[in-house]
């Protein structure tokens, strides 16, 4: 095998490019890059004569087929809902699919089939999920291997600003989708603590959080993911009474974000016509309950059982919701227009950073001890385009392009990287690029 | 035109069908009423020879055309989302159709096409939607007609059980499609107050209630509707500074129900795998917040910041929430537990009857006078087959029916009943059977 190829030439794959470059002439790969954009693609592989850059429609299936057909190992940093015709794709000319995406029930379906074609589709091989998998896996089978039993797992993810550049009262900007963060926790969150199965509706989401500290990097907060109960039997942790995986946010963060949704602003579900002709406090006062927009602050304070001088209130006003200025988002649902004043509000300036922080913490039970361990990820971002976000995405999938490339992974069907052929050379590699977990072993007597 | 199709011979259609065998004779009809089960079709046909039940696949297209083109009036009373389907048919075949569903966006944009196949595709015109837009444009026009501008605008109606047999904490029984109480208020309510656009999320549908007292009916509160705002231009009163429709119920229900919204119990978006091998208590222990389910009642009060002892509690213990029992539905959402649940707790006993209430409140300006009136209505079920609900939403589909086929109506295209020469006969005849509305006017000066 010696062409890759890359379908997406995003932001996001920046790390991943510029590694599978870096390691061509070694290995000899000839590397594609193509995107919708063929400008975007030639950005990314910036003449090198072992790459190509071509431009594509990922909706013409026939151009998608003919390119996937050309090529050994294909990586598809597309949109998610467009793997699965892509899996299917790669299934028919017998290549190896790697993606940073959630296993759908329709990817999982292909199971069978790329087994019978000889095929590996290794799916969630990015930050999160992939790097969480490699990380939280790698402490599971530890554990297990010196004759443990895991009574608790809980880990969360967070894609922050660098602290250095923390300077706004939420304490938050965007690194990534902002999409997903204004719709994140619209749907009901299930989880298992101490034995019992506990499900958290939206509106409570972002009150139900957990604080957590992490030594030598500060004061977090944590809101639950969808779906922790899956995790049980994909890391095999039955005997676990607690499982949670979660979303990190610097304190004060959820709570102020609940009274966005407490007063509605996050509905995606309904369009406001001609929502460019209202302004930003018109829009909140529709919200609010009862009437007088003169009487906007007090009423906002009283709905949400806060004073206005209260840091949740100022959060709100900051974000500029109290204000007699036209909305800019024509026709939007409630969270599009809400996304788009935050697209302003919590932009990386010129020159910021981003930072990712990863938290894992296992109880479990070996000769009748109970001990703890807990295993920390803290990674900046280098340039506002060699991203902690690109990076931690980037690089897992970069790896384990290269040890498929180099036949070292026998593995075929659907799966995520849970083997200890894929998480370790994988982890081994990531610190060499300053990826590196800090892992701290307790005593609960 | 002689030929009249019914197309759905459940429950709803009693009444319909009974008024239209009453009237066969009289004006030379003949009636085909068609149904995915034929035994459900004869019963309603009762062997009269001016009928003929047959049997349908409603999703066979080339069946239902056969038995549209046929006929000179079609019926539908099959679920909303197959009217659109059926309205096409009837363009083609140059046939007029009658529902009692809300106009859908994919209804309305066949407008143009129905008028050039002169044809009259008339929605919204069984009870709610329906009895109240005949009622309501009614006093509307009579306002306008004496020079009154209508300042404010307000319409409720509830399907409820009759006063007699009310005798359970919740004052409500099931008189209807059970599924639609179980997720109603799942999407953000819009309405007019004091010329302010307010929206509403679901979060706060059952507690932003409006308690109505309605002379010599009672206390009754009220959620607001779905979208009260598309009624402005619907109805064509642009001056009125409030516009709200909402749904009726005693005084209690919602604050009670917004319990259950609270906790999760509403939420239809997932599936809880294996959920007959959980009890009720099981559940409520997973939707309320903190461990430990033998405290769950605690638990269960502090979280909604009642008593133990409170009504509202009382509610929650009464439907059997915390009972070790399995639960009976499988792999079903919370939403379609509930229902299942609330089908057993909430059925009308052998011989019990319901209720419906619509009442209308309006506020106009007339000669510089502010005025407002009421309009009531209060019907009772005769027997479990003859309920309120089959005879509100039956009849006036019926009686629209007979004006078209009498050649009446001239309107072509997509409809509601708005026009006088719809309404004034329509709600002329629904008087003598027992539907009256008591208007009542008063002076604010």
């Amino acid at each position: 095998m010696n062409t890759i190829l890359v379908l997406g030439a995003g932001l996001s794959s920046t790390y991943l490019i510029n590694y599978l470059i870096a390691h061509a002439a070694t290995y000899n790969w000839e590397i594609t890059v193509a995107d919708g954009n063929l400008e975007t693609a030639k950005l990314k592989t910036n003449n090198n004569p072992l790459t190509k850059a071509v431009c594509i429609n990922a909706n013409d299936e026939q151009a998608v087929s003919d390119l996937i057909k050309q090529h050994d190992v294909v990586i598809s940093m597309l949109p998610a809902f467009m793997h699965v015709p892509i899996a299917k794709n790669c299934i028919t000319h017998k290549k190896h699919l790697i993606t940073a995406s959630y296993i759908s029930n329709e990817m999982q379906e292909l199971h069978t089939q790329a087994i019978e074609a000889g095929v590996l589709l290794l799916n969630e091989c990015g930050l999160d999920p992939g790097i969480d998998h490699l990380s939280a896996i790698k402490l599971i089978h530890e554990i297990k291997d010196k004759g443990g039993m895991i009574t608790s797992f809980k880990s969360f993810c967070g894609g922050l600003v660098s602290p250095k550049y923390d300077d706004n009262p939420w304490n938050y900007k965007f690194t990534w989708n902002p999409r997903n963060v204004v719709v994140a926790g619209q749907s009901t969150a299930k989880y298992l603590s101490q034995g019992e199965i506990k499900f958290i509706p939206p509106s409570r989401i972002f009150t139900e959080t957990e604080n957590i500290e992490i030594e030598n990097h500060g004061a977090y907060e944590s809101y639950a993911n969808r779906d922790s109960l899956g995790y049980i039997n994909v890391y095999g942790i039955e005997n676990a009474q607690t499982v949670l995986r979660g979303t990190l946010r610097k304190k004060g963060f959820s709570k102020a974000w609940n009274n966005l949704v407490k007063l509605g602003l996050t509905d995606d579900s309904f369009v406001i016509p001609n929502s460019d002709e209202m302004t930003y406090r018109e829009l909140l006062n529709a919200f609010t309950p009862g009437d007088n927009i003169n009487n906007l602050e007090q009423r906002v304070a009283s709905f949400l059982n806060i004073t206005t001088t209260n840091q949740e209130f100022e959060k709100l006003k900051w974000l500029g919701l109290f204000e007699n200025q036209k909305i800019t988002c024509k026709a939007g649902s409630p969270a599009a227009i809400l996304q788009a004043l935050l697209q302003q509000k919590w932009k990386l300036k010129e020159g910021e950073l981003d930072r990712i922080v990863m938290y894992h913490e296992l109880e479990y039970k070996v000769n009748n001890k109970q001990k703890k361990v807990t295993s920390s990820l803290v990674v900046d971002g280098e340039t506002q385009v060699l991203t902690a976000m690109a990076k931690t995405v980037g690089l897992p999938l970069a790896i384990a392009t290269k040890l498929i490339m180099l036949n070292k992974i026998q593995l075929k069907g659907v799966h995520l990287p849970l083997l200890p052929e894929l998480y370790l050379p994988i982890l081994e590699e990531l610190k060499t690029y300053g990826i590196r977990f800090e892992e701290k072993e307790f005593s609960l007597e």
